[in-house]
């Protein structure tokens, strides 16, 4: 499969109010060389530079797939029993927003928590892939590395007001940042050894490594596509490390209104969200 | 909101294998008047016939909603506490397929089972709807009625193998027939109040109405859109009545290769499905 033509990518409103796709010319993300196509696959550089009026969502998946307690320190610190397979939940599509934006406490809530994940964008359909072609050829199978967080409503994910199903919880408006960019797959030599750090108003809450996954991209998305087709564009979110805010060692501390959530993955990226 | 142009709409090849909307002409869906537009919300009538050369799942949802035990009967059949709010979970895009399509049965399983849902398609994004408007004005937030099978994995379900989430079980290729027709949401007065039937090999299996719901379609549109978006082309599945293979009274009946599946909703239509 051929590299992108582009290293790092962001999507973005213009000046004009138009949606565009650019590689970011400097960190603060103001600036960026305008690619154009028909879709994230099939990108073309131009020779246009676009002022960044307001960063989007790094992607728009057909699908948000999510993995529960994929890191041994999470699943211990929600006393659950280490998992044998994966656990699959979705998130809809509406809780997707911006690596940059404000996210709003839903009134429902009071129990508001983060959850920093590495995430995947499909690059093919992918059916009954081998862990060996897995292992062998990722950057194949993967368009992207972005940041995700999972944020969580905890008082509506588990016991009798979620049936036990996690996909209500996760799927208020504004509960899936994801960016600030895409990174080409290709970029990210080590996608099992990057740093994860999590901070709540500048205090340090998760420290973690993508090298304690329970199960690794590869054996995740072996798994996801047993006997199915996961299509392309699909958006896989691989866990989350310890340190959650439910289960702080002085007891749980949940988002309010006016904190400051940031999501920094090694490579990857940072999210910085205030929650309002 | 305006009644659509059509009463009932399928998706199909046609002759050339163009995909096509139009409305049916016979009850076996051989030919149709084709409608034509951008999407399957601003559609106009042509005075094109075309012959339908192959069925096509009746829409292409933007998310796939289901609901777990929304029978009383079905709930107390599981052996699970009747719920005190909607339950959700969702199926993978993937898993979409026609109302004649074949199903796969994946070699991962041998615990595949049907469940006869009534599925409706919204028309517009709704956030926060007060159950008063939904159930005055029903058909200003839904587009469409049509029939699903929530073809489920049993023994990827519960436990150790899903974590208790049910998208992965429900997620194979093929698992999500819908159908035949989108049926517009102003034709069918009383929703509460259809006749559900479902036969394997011609043995009614299932035989209830929509009048028992435990979270009547107004309820589970309003419990869906506290503090987020059901966006325009959410398909939500309703649930199932009692009746699935998994509770049979003799002991659980599985679904196997040549079985025929018959999900029947009066006024909105029959799925037939063949395994393999």
């Amino acid at each position: 499969m051929a590299a992108s033509p582009w290293k790092s990518l962001i999507r973005f409103k213009d000046a004009q109010g138009k949606i565009q796709y650019g590689e970011p010319l400097d960190s603060e993300f103001s600036r960026a060389t305008v690619f154009s196509g028909p879709d994230v696959f099939s990108l073309n550089k131009t020779s246009d530079i676009a002022d960044v009026k307001e960063l989007l969502a790094s992607c728009e998946p057909s699908a948000i797939l999510c993995i529960g307690l994929n890191y041994r320190d999470h699943a211990i610190e929600c006393n659950f029993p280490i998992p044998e397979y994966p656990i699959l939940f979705l998130k809809t599509p509406n809780s997707l927003t911006s690596a940059h934006a404000r996210i709003p406490i839903p009134p429902q809530s009071s129990q508001v928590d983060y959850e920093n994940e590495l995430c995947i964008l499909t690059r093919r359909p992918i059916k009954d892939a081998t862990l060996s072609s897995l292992q062998s050829n990722l950057s194949d199978y993967i368009l992207a590395y972005t940041v995700g967080n999972d944020v969580s409503a905890r008082d509506w994910q588990m016991g009798a007001r979620s049936g036990g199903q996690f996909s209500y919880a996760k799927s208020y408006d504004g509960f899936c940042p994801v960016g600030p960019a895409l990174v080409a797959a290709e970029q990210i030599r080590e996608p099992q050894q990057l740093k994860m750090r999590t901070r709540v108003n500048g205090s340090t809450v998760q420290d973690g490594t993508t090298g304690d996954m329970i199960f690794g991209i590869a054996e995740l998305l072996e798994f996801l596509s047993r006997g199915r087709t996961i299509e392309r564009g699909t958006l896989v979110m691989t866990g989350t490390p310890n340190g959650v805010g439910m289960f702080r060692k002085r007891g749980p501390v949940w988002l309010g209104k006016g904190d400051v959530v940031e999501c920094e993955i090694e490579q990857v990226g940072t999210l910085r969200n205030e929650f309002f």
